[in-house]
């Protein structure tokens, strides 16, 4: 990815700069977190996604000669704060949950400590990446865990914007998904990607043998055949007779799909197409796919739920300033009062009580200074630690970024998972599957 | 916008050319549609939005030695058709729904006319241009009506992707928003940007007047400033003594906001601020806007819920074949026939019947060849055209693309809207507010 990052910026963030240069405030150190007050309404816990991106995205986070003409032309600064802006680059630390964590409410996902201006003005682009891309892999998380195994591809993009369609691919992947639809995702995360054809390429076609037969010369008959554009029924016999008993797949992509893949399977097997495995790809949700866990599916393909976080289209993370510097150098909590959105300032750390068979039981966060590292706690039970450095001195951590970076994730978020406790996995509305603690 | 576009593309479009080329079918004279089966649950009508933009990325989408080599290595496609691919751009016409017009369900917002392998391609970039920033423009639409001419600013870029967040502030403009947060989107569609201070600008300091005194000294007395950091009442007499009886604004981000913005007002008016204004940004959507309507706001803030779709973050649009030429060169219907996700093939054509007050009564689609112009219909009512040609043997109509085009999508929905009847202004659940019929 190439081009400057500095506009995905709210503007505030710029004047706040340009105040704060006047007064010498900008360059009090300070500390924001990146927390969530809660999840979703029902949900039980939330998949951190999106740090990654992030620290790609920090790395080009500056004001080149382009977008300091237009500040300049739209003065949305004073001369001076460009000056200042010209030079900017992020030398701060930041220290976070790693990508693919799990998190529940008050998870102090991010600390950001740098002087304030240089801090300040990284608020949007933290919460866009997170937001976004913890909403995409929260939800399909859920669907990962009611597909018992059997592979889901994102197919998606058509359901969001076409860059957030690349995050939601790749966020779907961290959580789990095996592959995507999504060519820009394969290209640059290094994702599976995945299609055959749609009901166009049957509608081209004279006729839907002509259409299978098309598909088979050109991909053999380990392809996936769609064969519910005119007649189920008579679609799979079709496909079989084109491609043989080793046909590779057929998709359904519509009816009422308990009883359809029930029929279909029944009928591939008295074809002798018992290898042919059965994909899905209509509409499914969590839900839906819990629903069909009795049904002979052999993969799923989730669209529209997947990249819209299933209900809960934005994580609600926002960015705080919890800590700073006053003029003798001492660390002072800083904490908005209101009503409702109150928040806790301080400097936090973070660690997850696990039990003796290393289920999560709490979520420990410690104001102040923290536990350095896999402390025992008590007797049977022990702490493990959850933030990691991520960017120090303005340098980001190589192991979380590109595509061995979103691998990392996927492998990391498996493992947290397996903590979860068995109450995490209901999918019915309820609260989060373990308390957060602050100390 | 630079680089190419051809990679936001779900893979089948890619493996249905390679498979079309084989057999020649790729080259069959096509006609795709984009249109919506129905409106989200409740929802009385949509506005269209993310035409330009699709414009612009059609132009982009070209593929480059960057992806024609991805694609190779990959084995996406066969070597035979990299070459098609490297020769690839759109050569065919698009019409369609101006952008910023209002649809229902069954409009046939865009028709895609040009080879199947060239048609094809475009499913996707087509799809989540439309569907994301549809999704926005129809519930930012709603938010306008109940907003009762008091101004809205889009400020919701942190609660979604860092690129569909200048999409969404687009889209948000183009439904009758007045500004946005979102640099980016100020500079790449001209819209007027805005903000201030966050409540970390106050926290920052050593004193909320501390805070004031700075953001006073910075941008005069006209600025707006942030009371609820701490005690709302307390920072409003704060932010007078400050900033004088000529304070431009007060900005309310939490609690009970009827009864808070009421105080508010009776305070202002008592410290002599008469002039005043008072904005509030506490997680709105059209409900809370409504809600506000009798108390004394000045302008709106509104952020998760304008770019997540207000509970519809898809519009749901779909990309069909609906007709094809035969080797014979007739044009034939096509269209998939199985449950629930049935469509009608032909060409289409669309035209709104107006009543003799200009008040939109039906959504008239013709299949097969409709009026060509604003045609008599009977006395009294007459049939406003829907369809403009945007894109003409591979060239767009330049009128619909850049900054112009977004502020020309904008008064024309300012038009469209002035056509529904008041029934589509409810904001409970309900049908379209005309029906669609098919010719």
């Amino acid at each position: 990815m190439t081009g400057s990052a500095a506009l995905f910026t709210d503007r505030y963030e710029l004047t706040m700069v340009d105040a704060a240069l006047q007064d010498g405030t900008a360059h009090r150190e300070s500390l924001f977190e990146a927390f969530a007050r809660r999840l979703p309404d029902g949900r039980r816990y939330g998949v951190v996604a999106g740090t990654g991106r992030l620290l790609e995205l920090i790395d080009r986070f500056r004001f080149e000669d382009a977008e300091l003409e237009w500040l300049r032309e739209n003065r949305v600064v004073r001369p001076e704060s460009l000056d200042w802006l010209a030079d900017y680059r992020f030398r701060g630390d930041i220290w976070g949950y790693r990508e693919g964590e799990v998190y529940f409410p008050g998870s102090p996902l991010l600390t950001i400590q740098a002087t304030f201006a240089e801090a300040v003005l990284l608020e949007t682009v933290v919460l866009s990446t997170l937001n976004f891309d913890s909403s995409v892999a929260s939800a399909a998380a859920r669907m990962v865990s009611v597909a018992l195994g059997r592979p889901i591809a994102e197919m998606g993009s058509r359901r969001t914007n076409e860059r957030s369609a690349v995050a939601a691919a790749r966020a779907a992947y961290i959580a789990g998904f095996d592959a995507t639809s999504n060519l820009e995702a394969g290209r640059t995360w290094d994702i599976p990607t995945m299609g055959t054809a749609a009901h166009a390429f049957t509608l081209l076609h004279d006729s839907e043998e002509d259409a299978f037969r098309a598909q088979v010369r050109a991909f053999g008959t380990e392809t996936t055949l769609l064969v519910d554009t005119y007649d189920i029924r008579r679609g799979v016999e079709l496909a079989v007779r084109v491609a043989g008993q080793g046909l590779g797949a057929v998709r359904i992509d519509s009816g009422d799909l308990p009883t359809v893949v029930a029929s279909v399977r029944e009928q591939l097997d008295e074809l002798g197409a018992v290898g042919t495995r059965i994909t899905v790809t209509s509409d499914l949700d969590e839900f839906t796919i819990a629903g069909l866990s009795g049904a002979p599916v052999d993969s799923y393909g989730v669209g529209t739920s997947v990249v819209t976080g299933s209900g809960a289209p934005a994580a609600g993370m926002v960015y705080k300033l919890v800590a700073r510097r006053d003029d003798a150098g001492e660390w002072i909590s800083v904490a908005k009062a209101s009503t409702s959105k109150a928040s806790v300032g301080g400097r936090k750390n973070a660690a997850r009580r696990l039990d003796s068979t290393r289920t999560a039981r709490e979520e420990l966060v410690f104001i102040g200074d923290g536990p350095g590292g896999d402390a025992e706690f008590e007797p049977g039970s022990h702490l493990r630690p959850l933030m990691v450095p991520l960017v120090t001195g303005g340098v980001a951590d190589a192991a979380y970024l590109g595509a061995a970076g979103t691998a990392a994730a996927r492998a990391h978020r498996a493992e947290a998972m397996q903590e979860l406790p068995i109450e995490a996995f209901r999918l019915g509305r309820g609260e989060a599957a373990i308390p957060t603690t602050y100390r």
